[in-house]
């Protein structure tokens, strides 16, 4: 049997794009093979919806699914949030953990996103941490929902392979608890990046945070904060973007811990 | 006299939101108070549009501006691109440079955006490029408009700073004659990043080139460049994305060039 965009868990998985509904239910979709195989790899595939073509394609994906279920192009189209899902939509269980579960396993590198609102960004800051080698990365204060379509897809996979966290803006004695420098990163920071990473300041554990664009960190937190930190700037620029700041600090952490 | 939607020389003005006209007068929008600033600093502002609002919350940029011209909502809001421009839009000359002139500065630091087609991707690039101190960044192949206007507000005004430089893919031997050596970046390239640093092939005049996420770079790129590097890995994730990559190798260049 095919399901149809009228099929009653279709209808429930659709839902699934609304956050209300991701938040009453604590599940979520993820849309496209790489996704859905690094959802797998996870073991938060609950059911897996494909096209017969997609299906086919991709018969090791269904394979490890507990649930496989075929869908018409309408019903692909009505669950997917991109125009070239590729013919696979998951739902998964939402799979963060706590703070202190990701503190126990003792990180030496941990990015914290605070009060971002824009979920391209928070996927791009998930994939980029994940690339630096992060383990965990932390969502503080009113920010953007990770399980949201346009995280989960920026993200490229790399909300399945880090311990994603949910918790307040009052992280910071936590994470300097658990052994962590922590670092907020800020255009008027005392600290300038290169400097600690000559200084050898970066070779500790290390908690970054990165605020909104838009707004920077409250105060509060650059002021529990051990250091506040600024990218340098050498051109014209007046500062650099979200992912692009967070790439070159993580980064230089990686690079200090190698 | 306050212009409206239907005044000649805003409908002429509206229709530098398309590539065609763009291309055919030489001339594009900038929006905003950052990129208005740093167009005037440029001197390639030919006609400042405002609402009175505007104008007299930015009084020092309307007084640099060769002709100002007072508009109503509807008119700038037919004008910009986006919901908030803060009530200035204005008509600049395209200033891009030949390669030949760019290259005759002898740039310490330079970036190529080969076949990058997404506007957002481009004008992030311009912003990174320019704070990490490059002096030139080229659009070669089939790339984006560089005064698209996402393009333009994504590179947050350093459209403006640096030269910008559209030419063909074949742009490896020119750069090398002058001076500088050609790093391609890769997923798969045999040079470590972190290694080049560590090894002090950073120290040199470089010119790094990009290529569109989707397809990396073109096989005679990648064969005609010095070196083809990758940025190391260190967690789960495939690859960056193209923003952050770029980030990750200005920045080493412009930490070697310190």
């Amino acid at each position: 049997m095919t399901f149809t965009t009228r099929t009653p868990r279709i209808v429930a998985a659709r839902r699934l794009q609304r956050r209300k509904d991701r938040d009453q239910t604590g599940r979520f979709l993820a849309e496209g093979p790489q996704a859905v195989r690094a959802a797998l790899a996870a073991g938060v595939v609950l059911e897996l919806f494909g096209t017969d073509g997609a299906l086919t394609r991709h018969g090791d994906l269904a394979l490890l699914a507990p649930v496989v279920s075929p869908v018409d192009e309408d019903a692909l189209a009505a669950l997917a949030e991109t125009v070239q899902p590729q013919g696979l939509v998951a739902v998964c269980e939402q799979m963060d953990v706590t703070l202190g579960d990701a503190l126990a396993k003792r990180p030496r590198l941990v990015a914290v996103a605070a009060e971002i609102r824009d979920p391209g960004n928070a996927g791009t800051v998930l994939r980029t941490a994940d690339a630096a080698g992060a383990s965990a990365v932390i969502f503080a204060g009113d920010a953007v929902d990770p399980y949201n379509g346009k995280c989960v897809r920026a993200s490229a996979g790399s909300l399945f392979h880090v311990d994603v966290v949910r918790t307040g803006l009052g992280v910071v004695g936590e994470l300097r608890n658990a052994g962590l420098q922590v670092l907020a990163t800020s255009g008027h920071g005392a600290d300038d990046l290169d400097s600690l990473l000559d200084d050898g300041v970066l070779d500790a554990p290390t908690a970054w945070i990165f605020g909104s664009e838009a707004h920077g960190l409250p105060r509060e937190v650059l002021d529990a904060a051990d250091r506040r930190v600024r990218v340098p700037i050498y051109g014209g620029a007046e500062s650099l973007n979200l992912a692009a700041a967070a790439a070159v600090c993580l980064y230089a952490s990686a690079r200090a811990h190698r």
